[in-house]
């Protein structure tokens, strides 16, 4: 039996962000189903699985349709309590690690899949990724250049920001970024402080129209925002990127994290963690 | 055959981020193994998938034991190339894309399964977060916090920021900050600037010997990284939180995401995207 409105869980004992991921990759390959999406993490004590499982079954049968299940639960009890739902279950760990045990003729153990972050050299280089994108933000400070990984330039509201952000909080990653202003461009050449540091800058770039439309919803019906000014900005900075042999890319149709690792792979910039 | 020494890849034509998450989560359970970990993204041509080929091989024939391959490549060409070379595979989408079509009675597209930001509103909640997250970080303006989600409180180097960012990125939740300093916990009240907010305040807290450790590499031999002047602080807003019954977590053991996500269930709060 089939529906077109179904209710998708994501159900983890832990953050549930890969269940998550991992599930809404799949549905939106179902293009004409509508998913009303429900995630539940930290799912991890019989009486969290008991109240979930009453959930599930209320969706199944508000729907008329089996709600859909995508778990990476660790403790097989909690998961064999889930499992009993009127649903339709997809069981992300149990349908690999079998294979996998077999391949490296070991037993996976069933403690939670994560590493504590005392162990973790990892997190330490996020955070301080994280307080250098702060401390390096919209060309608030040039002194400390020489630490980025990548020094993000554009026009403003082009992405620099939040991009940077991401290539810290996910990668370790230094990234600083410097807008071009009017002066920048008028110039017609790269500012004075960022000029020694060349072979780190990477452009970004956006589709004019789209920018007017971010740019006016900060500053509506300013110069700034107007289409002729965004026109001439992008026009511009392009020409100085391709002119300065800059690496660049147009951020207008990607995510965030598209936009991180589309940085990445172009400017060939290794992760820290 | 086993060996303790594997390369893995994760590979996708996307950015990898979910294939990564996944293979991580399962790999993780396999202890006694060393992985060496390598993310693919965008493996979208021919030539990229023939010398991703190459790059397995290579690893296979160096560790003399099979590479393991976390795929989430949705292009069948593409994929085929892949599995041609000499390693153990996973196929998280074959996987799983036969019994969904099975169980919603459609066939899946063969589109790459991502929602162009165009048409995804959460992209702009998303960046509205961040911007949100960054101009309320710290303290530094206390006078939005009516668009607050909610206002993380803690003591200095607790682990505010980069977990606002977190909210703000990952859920587009606004998430504003405010430290308690010296003077907050002598007054052992609530800061005026915060009071009329307290249902929307969540405290962070930490382990002091971590706190001073995380200090010391700020501030070396300071009387803020003191072990005496980090009990104390840790001891007195523990203190005011059970006293204003302010809901709140210890940071200590958790990365950001757990942070994130279980300040979300503890405080009841709902993501936007």
């Amino acid at each position: 039996m089939t529906n077109s409105k179904r209710t998708a869980f994501f159900i983890s004992d832990g953050t549930g962000i890969t269940s998550e991921a991992l599930g809404m990759s799949l549905l939106s390959r179902f293009e004409n189903f509508e998913f009303n999406r429900i995630t539940l993490p930290y799912v991890d004590s019989v009486e969290k699985a008991t109240e979930t499982v009453l959930q599930i079954n209320e969706a199944t049968e508000r729907e008329g349709a089996k709600a859909i299940i995508f778990d990476t639960i660790v403790d097989d009890k909690i998961r064999s309590i889930i499992s009993a739902s009127n649903s339709f279950m997809i069981d992300v760990f149990s349908a690999f690690l079998g294979p996998l045990e077999k391949e490296l003729g070991q037993q996976p153990s069933d403690r939670v899949g994560r590493v504590r972050i005392t162990e973790n050299r990892g997190y330490e280089y996020r955070i301080d990724a994280v307080n250098y994108a702060l401390d390096n933000d919209d060309g608030a400070r040039t002194r400390y250049y020489n630490e980025a990984d990548v020094i993000l330039i554009g026009v403003s509201r082009s992405g620099k920001t939040p991009t940077c952000l991401y290539l810290a909080m996910q990668y370790g990653i230094k990234a600083a970024n410097y807008p071009l202003t009017d002066d920048d461009i008028e110039d017609q050449k790269l500012p004075a402080s960022i000029r020694n540091y060349k072979q780190k800058l990477f452009g970004l770039t956006i589709e004019p129209d789209r920018l007017a439309l971010i740019r006016n919803e900060r500053r509506p019906n300013s110069r700034y925002a107007s289409t002729k000014q965004c026109n001439y900005e992008v026009e511009e900075v392009e020409l100085m990127y391709r002119r300065e042999r800059i690496p660049f890319m147009n951020t207008t149709h990607y995510s965030v994290e598209e936009i991180a690792t589309r940085i990445m792979v172009q400017a060939n910039i290794q992760r820290r963690c």
